[in-house]
């Protein structure tokens, strides 16, 4: 017997984003376009379709999985696929309003392969840059979702927004702590990744006007499927591939206490100590040698396997969370694509 | 013959804004409160409510005069003052949003007459803090409003934060340019001060049910006197008193290119060329006796007359833009506040 599929679902990974770039593309370059100068120039840079001067490039846009999860959401919830193009185009504004703000604050110079902002126009820019992302993001919900929908739309993505920078200040901090316990990391993955992984499906399903349980469930599937995403990014930033990557796998570099160097840490064994030795001093930087002994170290003290486990589990979460049937075919999709992910 | 006055009406302006703060406070405090830790100790320690701990102080807290516009707009088109208390509320969140972030960019280390949140709390966090109070700018209107008002108001608000984050955009670029030019200046005070006051107007009206037409005039009223405001402003951070202002007037010293400078430099005078002189060097420190010499110059080249012309002329336009009688006795009292403001 084969199950029913409906005419819009996509089923290939590859094909539920490009779908999904297809619907939220046009709803995001109005939205740039409304900005100003430089603002506009620098929203259209970052998103990978121009260089800095404003000429179209064939960069290396985002994966737009927040989008895919939003479009999947909705169609699981027997919504048409571009009723959730305004959610979709939202988080996707978020998403980037966030990722502009982080690398000012975390100095992070690259960002998927090229200069990050900040690093091209100046601290000020970028700080306002994500200023105007994030007035859009709400404003293509307010303008473009039917009138029952909009306010609750916005109240969960604002609420969202408030948990990602909870996030980033626990992250911000981990980083300058002496101490992070593996709840710690769980907390900060779920405020810097799931909460919004969460927010998209959840938007996905309220745009198929789906009832308070179903947008719950939806929440609670973005959510565990985020946590695995955050958690896969922790091995990618060890073990990554850098051409995948679009830059060397640098946690280790920066001393980042990511999920895989935490549980290797507080494991009681040799290698540990050894790499406790290598965080200690954070005024002396790490040789390419010394990178590769720690990564060496978190995997013999177990940090990979346990990291890989829990990424499986929470992958497991978010599987129990989807309804049986055809029409959440794409976001199973979209879970294969996270658990098998290599950039 | 006496007017006839609503019962709500306060027209004194210390009284509207203190009925103001009533109505704001309650909650901007519930928003703050919602914030998670650190966040929410900041917020209550940038609004003057706690120090850097979160013991209560008798700070000094910000003017609400935004908020004052919000209530007095609305009770302008007949609305009740409380109606507008989510509008003056999101207002005065974006105005702090906005001011934590402005401190960040322009290295600004005392807010209020105490050390600014980003030194106390680092950059990082000062940018979360602006991010999450812009977040709960628009929950305050979209949880709060009447569906019917919420969208508008949200689409208004964040074309707003738009409109801001260009106008500083512009304030920075003006302080490195070599030269700036009178329209400038006005577009900047209009991106800075004019659409913020134009938008708590406008939402004030929108509140209280008014049409479009009524709140486009309420619109304008405040940028007109958003403007006067800022050449106020431009007027006191050079001449201004450091007691009322809690630190001493500052522009001259950073070498600022505000109205009273820009009108200055571009007069065919004596004055003009010795404090070019003055303004170029940028790399060398002015001393309080160079600067006592700059606001002279100021003077005798025409900047300072010139500048108070200029806010007289934006005054007399907001009052133009009002309509006769009594119910918009409140928004008249503030336009005298604004017109005598000395801090």
């Amino acid at each position: 017997m084969t199950a029913v599929t409906p005419a819009h679902a996509a089923h290939h990974p590859a094909d539920i984003l490009a779908r999904a770039r297809e619907v939220v593309d046009p709803i995001l370059r109005e939205a740039v376009d409304s900005l100003p100068e430089p603002l506009c120039r620098m929203a259209g840079y970052h998103f990978g379709w121009w260089d800095e001067r404003g000429r179209p490039v064939g960069g290396r846009p985002g994966k737009m999985l927040r989008s895919g999860l939003a479009i999947s959401a909705c169609a699981a919830c027997g919504g048409p696929p571009r009723a959730a193009g305004p959610a979709a185009a939202a988080v996707e504004l978020v998403h980037n309003f966030t990722l502009v703000h982080d690398d000012v604050m975390d100095r992070d110079v690259t960002r998927r392969g090229r200069p990050a902002v900040w690093s091209v126009w100046g601290i000020a820019d970028a700080v306002l840059l994500g200023d105007a992302l994030h007035a859009l993001a709400t404003e293509v919900l307010a303008t473009r979702l039917p009138r029952t929908a909009a306010g609750v739309a916005v109240r969960r993505l604002e609420n969202t927004v408030v948990e990602l920078c909870r996030g980033q200040h626990e992250d911000c901090r981990a980083e300058s702590a002496g101490r992070t316990r593996i709840a710690d990391c769980e907390r900060i993955a779920m405020g810097k990744t799931g909460a919004l992984m969460g927010c998209a499906c959840a938007l996905g399903a309220l745009c198929a006007g789906a009832g308070v349980a179903a947008v719950a469930t939806a929440d609670r599937f973005g959510r565990e499927l985020g946590l695995a995403y955050q958690l896969t990014d922790d091995l990618l930033g060890i073990w990554g591939d850098p051409e995948a990557a679009g830059k060397p796998p640098g946690d280790l570099a920066r001393r980042k206490r990511s999920m895989p160097v935490v549980v290797a840490l507080l494991s009681d064994t040799a290698a540990a100590t050894e790499l406790g030795d290598l965080y200690r001093d954070a005024d002396r930087p790490l040789s390419p040698h010394d990178i590769e002994r720690a990564a060496r170290l978190v995997t013999e003290a177990g940090g990979r396997d346990a990291t890989r486990r829990r990424a499986e589990r929470r992958i497991r979460a978010a599987l129990r969370a989807l309804p049986s049937g055809a029409g959440s075919a794409d976001l199973r999709a979209l879970v294969r694509l996270v658990s098998e992910r290599n950039r």
